[in-house]
């Protein structure tokens, strides 16, 4: 048990839902005992009794922790010599022929032995922890076979016992469908049995599946979701990201924690996710790298107030993306959202998505997982391009 | 004069130009002497007299340390709040009467001590010095009046004295047209005296301006360069950023180092910079930022032979952008260049919009400014997004 903290002269953005959007508290102050916060409030409300034990925040920005809700940070290999063929004007059949696409990941992954992936992985967590993220997710599915599937979870579990970070795992069988099977014999061969498999380890938090035409139809997710659900874990679901498989309905009929992509998701999508209580979850790094034109329906989303939620899909195809506050920025100047919004994206609202109710928002009995900034404003997180204001981050009451 | 130091077992991007890319040296070994590069070759071929000074490169790439050929990093305050307002949906007129706008960055450039400016501005210095970045070119054109446009430059000369950073700048007076003036008085009554008292300080390495609708047109800006080369400075121009105003012919008229933005160029004013010896400065900061869809003619660039730089163009309005790295990734994925492209437009294309021969290649005789990276491929430069993979840098031949 470490020592109380009484952060002080801070503004804090609480995030906690309470105005729609920062909750700011300025000239505030923020005590902290063991791994928990114990009270925040104007600094001339604060105990005298707490004097002796301060971190002087200068006046800086404190905001919970960032949460990364949708990572494929473990995996082997990377794609750089695909974008460069890409952009040396290769097809796709070229490229397939050289090898390139999520072939080469899966492949990376499965000969990667197990501290050669978390060796990588790490690197990753750590550029992600220096950005201020307290929590990330992080999921499986360039194994495709039981074995590797389980062997990414492991490393995924590996990376949260060896940094100070929160590592939540989604099992993601259902990415894609390797060469030699059908879709419906991969799910039943391969998927189900390794998902029970990871299960029966300790290793899967919640159960992902990519619901589209080069990947899976929905009766084939709602297999997976079925069993899911007979274990009694959450589901969430890339959906509608190329088109809508009415994978965003699926979702939302599953209770799903979250939809993520959703560029192609409709206004009934938007009302059946709010019903359902689940999170949209935007990845604009990925279409931006794609050169995608459909833009998730923000507006929908906010008529029907759905809860929406930004992360960088670190992935080494679609989103190569190191940086949450980058995908805060793509967020606001390619989707429309409000720096609030953006914030609320990697805070309350990634927290949900997540199924996560201890973190994401600064109130007394949260996890004093926080990071303090050095800007005046919470929009200038959003507001810049690769730029990194990072003062300090406390996880779990340790600075 | 530190000791010599001899690089071993590394990958070298020489970025000369031979074989139009990379020119790449694999399990070569680079001896630096002094601040300059001694000998770059082969392992085999390295002097085994050189053993005992090694630095290990480890199998990794070394490339030039990276030129950010234009930036505005010196100036007050940032404008997040604009940023905040336009997401929120307000007008141009609301963010105007709010106080928004360039009008705001000169308010605050002007009212901030040189101390202050400096400050900021070392932030912003440090972080690109964090990505391997050793030259900088830093603008003035905040000012607006004589006395902030030569405390601009004063502090952009104390970054290059502070920090191990080449720092060049950029005479900007020509950058929008106070309140007040009209253009023409403007030019005559501050820019040109500004230009002169800056001058006569030894502040300049080059003249710019803004040759814009919402600025500068030709003959005033030809006005600007006519003084620029009475007093014998090489001149470079914003151009055709919004609109074709006939800048990039100017430009090329006078012999520019480069032509910057030139969204809007022509294929005959590509074949007038390739003629003219330009450079054309590609700023996908902005055009992300400001939601563009017209792109600068890469195709016409090629065509004609003209060398393509990519800079970030940090400002605090256009471009709040923190990365050079970044930047090359946008050149790839915003406007289709290659990597190759994207790293010769921050190496060997970026000292030449600079005018400076003795960096952003990698030959015996240039400076020893030096970046050594944790990557495989020099495309994995440009395909990670908010990735830095920095190893080690090396300025003027001190590690
Ligand atoms: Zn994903
Ligand atoms: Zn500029």
């Amino acid at each position: 048990m470490s020592d109380p903290v009484f952060i002080t002269n801070v503004s804090v953005a609480r995030m906690d839902g309470a105005d729609g959007a920062y909750s700011l508290l300025r000239q505030a102050g923020l005590r902290i005992e063991g791994d928990r916060i114990a009270w925040v409030g104007p600094m001339a409300e604060a105990d005298p009794a707490w004097r002796g034990q301060e971190i002087d925040g200068g006046g800086r920005l404190l905001t919970p922790a960032l949460i990364d809700c949708h990572t494929h940070i473990v995996h082997g290999g990377n794609r750089a010599r695909e974008f460069e063929m890409r952009l040396q004007g290769a097809s796709y059949e070229e490229i397939a022929r050289a090898g390139g696409g999520i072939v080469s990941t899966v492949s990376a992954t499965r000969a990667a032995d197990e501290q050669t992936l978390l060796d990588a992985a790490l690197i990753r967590a750590d550029a992600l922890i220096a950005e201020g993220v307290g929590t990330v997710e992080i999921k499986s599915g360039y194994g495709l076979d039981i074995e590797t599937e389980l062997k990414m979870l492991r490393v995924a579990r590996a990376v949260g016992a060896q940094r100070p970070l929160r590592v939540v795992t989604s099992f993601l069988g259902a990415h894609a469908v390797p060469k030699g099977k059908t879709a419906d014999a991969y799910i039943d061969e391969v998927c189900i049995p390794a998902l029970e498999a990871a299960h029966e380890a300790g290793l899967v938090d919640a159960v992902d599946g990519f619901c589209e035409g080069i990947a899976f139809d929905a009766t084939q997710i709602a297999r997976v979701f079925d069993r899911a659900a007979a274990l009694g874990l959450p589901v969430k679901l890339h959906a509608e990201q190329l088109s809508n498989m009415g994978g965003t309905a699926l979702a939302a009929s599953h209770g799903a924690l979250s939809a993520d992509h959703v560029e192609f998701a409709t206004e009934a999508d938007a009302r059946a996710l709010k019903a359902a209580g689940s999170v949209a979850v935007l990845l604009p790094g990925a279409f931006y790298t794609l050169h995608e034109t459909q833009k998730p329906p923000v507006a929908a989303f906010r008529a029907a107030g759905v809860p929406m939620a930004v992360a960088t899909d670190w992935n080494p195809g679609s989103s190569p993306m190191g940086s949450l506050l980058l995908a805060m920025n793509m967020g606001c100047t390619l989707f429309g959202l409000t720096p609030a919004e953006a914030l609320a994206g990697t805070t309350c609202h990634a927290a949900r998505a997540l199924g996560l109710k201890d973190c994401g928002v600064i109130a007394p009995g949260m996890r004093a997982d926080l990071a303090l900034w050095d800007v005046e404003a919470p929009a200038e997180l959003s507001y810049g391009i690769g730029i990194n204001p990072l003062y300090r981050r406390i996880h779990g009451g340790r600075a």
